[in-house]
Formats: structure tokens, sequence, C-alpha cells
């Protein structure tokens, strides 16, 4: 059972998610750019969750790109993660509207975490299917970055009740992390490809 | 005829199910935690829905992967098991809302049930067309699990008259029957890959 | 340039068109059946819309199945098509909530007869990249049951104004001469698999 | 890496945000005729909208069929994209509902403007890849149209202080330069196909 048809619903359930965000920027009545004022702090949060969705369909693209089997495990592990990032939209809209009160960064934070968390599932449940010699292991290595993230967003979620600005700047500096790309599939497979021992990242 | 373009509708139709009964859960006006309170009867209906979509979903996949040929009858009986479950936000949103009173747990049963059925009759018209001694023939069996659920669908919905936590406990264990993953194709493939002779599950 | 992409497009607008209908059915905030009545005619409107987008989706499906390169004209013609549908949850909307009033049930035809007449559209754009003497030219044949669908649309039209009922029957027989499943496409494939020629449907 | 997963993620995307507007057309209450005028600038700034995102799709299409890798850079200005792209259903419902106001008209530029920007860098993020000799660089060539645009809805964000009606036929304007189809690429392929030298565009 190849990947597939895993990669088309995860891609159909994330641009959902990632486009479901926008309802909750509503219309104002109001024609003058005094109206936009207020959906600010809503705009600010989307493209916040956006990028971190845009991260995770760039992640969970690379991943099974080097994923040739699908077992049990990866096909419940992937329903983890979706449900998790499914929970998104809800955080982002409460966050963005009640402009970044510590209750909602909290849950934000939560959100974050258990859908790293169900990543790293993920990642292990198609470890133990690739197997340790694999260019998934290669690649993952001892995952430093993925462990980091879940740290942070730990102590994101303590921050929010006591100063709500520096959960929101953790969780930014995640979201950087990340988007300095993720080369070490590439790396690994242009490695390969050039015939050479991939070392590990 | 393949099955690819059956699988792609398919599996867009269901992630959009899937993603839409998030819209249910309402972004509360307050930014304390005391105002997620009356959502959490949403949440759990949320996850339970979610867990039955994904395994309609998981067990779709299993299905179309041992069918080769798309029939008209196919096509429509796939139509009516994604009517049914497009219903399922509706459903689920009435039960989370009134906290699973009886009206609303005996229409999530029905619903349940007609999708139960509507499935049993995409399992028939694909075994109409793959023949007695298909590979989906040997897979299905008897098949014990979907009749059990069947019946246990009815019961819960006689269930929600009487003692609606009686039906959910009913649902509930359904879903567990199913989650344990459905590893009767996937047998029949590795016991014909490793040239063994098939065993009816 | 292959069907590919154009197909998985339209799969998936036609999965949110056919789901997004459901959002119009909002959740009551009674517990009660008594609360499901107004309800109704609100779901009668949704499975007659359900089944005619499950007929163009049908229809598009075997229609691409013979289609073999995507000209502009067919890009765009497809986008006319998805158009027309994608106001369909708006009238069945309309329709359902104001109870099959006279002004909604002949909008309704009128979107049904634009979507019509854009399917029309589409084939004729098809056919002038397939040829005369393509297999499409071949299933097609005189298209009869496009055409009389077509007038019946301009009289169920007219006959909202006089007698709504009548409208809705026949807005119900046409979906029913299409749920008789449209054999052409099948026989002239399986007449050609069987070397026999083709005959004009 | 290929542009598969790519196209259909994009393509999920613009799927749902094509239809997500068609919520912004409220049902209204009242079953007359009557009833919809209100609903006029909302479906006419829907139409446009559709247009437009049915180009950036047709673009995107053709563009990826003559991309051979795809690039983190791809990845994430593709994202980009698709991020300002999904503004298009809120500044279009502002844009409706109030009726073609000065700044929604100008906002409605704005989106539209940091599209095409992103489209641009899209294009670069390619080129980039595939090198000066490509296909893609030869079909491309000086890309007057892409610029023309740019420059116009510049032209028309300052015009819609002025007069409004003069943005709107800007707006308009610059998608009937992009409705003739974009035959560039077509030409360098039936070009190639003939052996015959590309010339650029």
């Amino acid at each position: 059972m190849t990947t597939g048809r895993l990669e088309t619903f995860s891609d159909g359930v994330l641009a959902i998610i990632i486009t479901i965000m926008v309802l909750e920027l509503k219309v104002p009545h109001s024609a003058d750019f005094a109206a936009l004022r207020p959906l600010v702090p809503v705009i600010l949060s989307y493209v916040l969750s956006f990028i971190y969705l845009g991260i995770y369909w760039n992640n969970h693209h690379h991943m099974m790109h080097v994923v040739h089997r699908v077992s049990g495990g990866i096909l419940w592990a992937n329903l983890l993660l979706l449900f998790w990032l499914s929970l998104v939209p809800f955080v982002t809209g409460w966050m963005g509207e009640n402009h970044f009160a510590p209750a909602p960064m909290a849950l934000y934070g939560v959100v974050l975490l258990m859908a790293g968390i169900s990543y790293t599932v993920l990642v292990q449940a198609s470890l133990r299917v690739e197997g340790p010699n694999s260019l998934l292991a290669t690649a993952i290595g001892l995952d430093r970055k993925g462990k980091i993230s879940l740290g942070l967003y730990a102590i994101g979620i303590a921050a929010a009740f006591v100063r709500t600005w520096l959960a929101g700047a953790i969780y930014v500096a995640v979201a950087l992390i990340w988007l300095i790309p993720d080369t070490r599939i590439e790396r690994v497979l242009s490695g390969q490809a050039a015939g050479e021992k991939p070392s590990a990242p």
C-alpha cells in the first residue's frame, strides 16, 4: 500500500483547514478602512497559523517522499495529526478575536504542542515501517529541531500566563526555526544521487 | 474505468466533511477558560465523529485497493454513502449542542446506521464486479464486523430513548471495534505475496 | 496536456459544493424531533441537489475518460460549468427555506438550465478537440438526453409561476432520466474492446 | 521531487477559495425576486473574483506543466501566492456588500497586486530551478502581460479613491487581458513537438 491516497487525503484536509480560517475574517459592514482595524489581530493570528500549516504541509510532503509503505499505525498517526491541526482554526479565531489574551494564547500553544507530538508519533510509526537503516532514519537523525519545538511550545504555554507577548514571541520563533528550509531530506537524497555516504544531520 | 477518480472525489468529500464539523465549534466571545466549558460536549461529539469518519476513510481506502473496475452501481453506492456521511456534521452539532439529549442521540445512530447500510451496499456492488473468487470476496468473508455494527447501531437508537449514556456507550464501542485495525485485507494481500493460500477470515 | 489536473480541480470544486450545502442545514437549538420539522423542505431540496451534483460528477467522469487532450476552450467551458454549479447551494437554500415558493423554484430551474447549457458547451469544446470520428462523438451521438433536459428545465421555470409542484416534478423527472445510468460511453468502450463496430446510441 | 503534490494541494486550496466565496451569498429570508436585488453587487464581485481565480488556476496549471523539479523556494512562493488568494473571498465580500465603495475597491486591488507579485516570485523561483534555456524561460519571455497587470493594479488602487468605476473598469480589463488564452506555453510546446525552434513570445 503506497502513500498516494494518504497524501491526497492529508492535502485535502490541510487545504480546507488553511482556507476555513479565512471564514473567521468576518466581512465588516462599514466600508471605510477604520472598519478593518479590529480585524488586525485576527489577520495577524491568521498569518501565523497559515505559516504553521504551510510548514506542516511542507514537512509532511518531504517525509512522505521517503516513506514507501503505509501501515495501519501510519494511517492513524496521520489522522491524529490532522485532528489536532483541525483545531487550529478554532484557537486561531479565539486568539485573534480576543487580542491575544492569556487563555487563548495558552490554548494555541497546547494545540501546537499536541500537533507537534502527533507529528513525532507519525515519524516514529514511519520509522517502524522503514527501519533504522532507511533514508528516513538518516534524514530524521536525532530530530533535534522537533524536540526543541516541543520544549518551546511548553515554555510558550507557561509564558502565556505571565507575559502574553513572550508566548507570542516563542510561537513566532518556532515558526522561524522551521521556515529555514528543512534541507535534511533533500541533502540525503542528493547525497545518495551523487553516490556519497549520507552523513547524519 | 479504474478507481482513481472515485477515490479522489471520495477523499475530497470526506476531507471536507471532517473539517466542516469544526465550524460548529463557535469561537466564544469571552477570553477565559470558563468560556470553553459549554464547548466540551461539542468537542466530545466532534472527536467521536472524527474517529468514525477516519474509520470510513480507512476502510474505503482498503476496499478500493482490491477493487479493479468501477461500475455504475459502485459509483452510485459510493454517492449514497457520501450522502449519509455528509449528514454527520449536522447530527454531530445537534447532539453536541444539546448535551446528548435523547432525540439527537437517536438521530446520530440513525445516520450511523444508514451510513453502515450504504457501506454494505457499496461492498455488495463491488463484489458483483469482482466476483466470488476475488481478493475482495476473500477479504470480506462473512463480514461479521459489519453486521454486528448494524445491529449495535439499531440497539443504540432504541437505547437513546431509555438511557442516553447507553446509546453513547454503544456508539463508542462500535468505533472501538473498528479502531482495532481491519487486518483482513492486509492479511490476504500479504498471504498472496508469500504464495500462501488465503484463508477466510 | 492531459485531463488529470482538470479532473482533480473539478472533483475538488464539486466535492466542496456538494458538502457546503449541508451548512444550510442549521443545527436547531431545541433538542426534540419537532425541531427538525422546519428542516424537512431544506433536506428535501438538499437531496435533490445532491443527486444533481452526483449526476454531473458521474457524467463529467465518463466524458473526461474519453477526452485525451485539454484545450483552452475546454478549460474555460469547464470553469463556466463549475461557476453555475457553485450557485446550486445558494438556490437550494433559498428554495428549501422558503418551502418551494415560486421565485426560488424558478431560479433553481434557471441555475439547472445554465449548468446544462454549460455542460453542452463543454461537450462541444471537447468534440472540437477529439474530432467527429472520436469515441466521444460516437458516445455522445445526437445527445438526445441532454437536449430534452434543457427543454424540460425551461418548461419547469415557466411552470414555477403557475404550479410550483409541477416545476418540482419536472426537476425530479430530469434527475430520474439521468439516474438511469448513461451507458452510452460504457457501451461504446466495451464494444471497442470486443472488436465490434460501435453503433450510434 | 516532482510537482504532483504541489499541484494537488494548490488545486485543493484554489477549489476551496473559489467555492467559499459563495457562502457570502447569504440566502435571503423573503421568497420574491426583489429579495435578490441587494445581492446583485455581491454576485457581480463574485463573478469577477471567480474569473480571476480561474485565470490563476489556469496559468498555474500551464506553468507547472513545464516545471520539472520543486525546490524549497517554489514551495514557499506557492504558499505566498495561496495566502494572498485566500484573502480574495474576504475582499470580494467586503466590496460586494458595500456596493463598490472606495476603500473596499482599493483593498481589492491591493490583494490582486500582492497575488500578482507573489505569482511573479513563483515564476522567478521556478526559473531559478529550470534555468535560462528551459522551456519555461522561453515561454515566459519578458513576461510583458504580467508586468502590465501589476502596473494596472497599482493604477486601479489609486483610481479607487477618485472614481470607483474607473478602478472597477481596470480590474475587469486586466481579467480580460488574461482571458485571452495565454498561448505562449502551448505555442512553445507544439513548436517543440514539430521540431521548430521556439521563438520568443
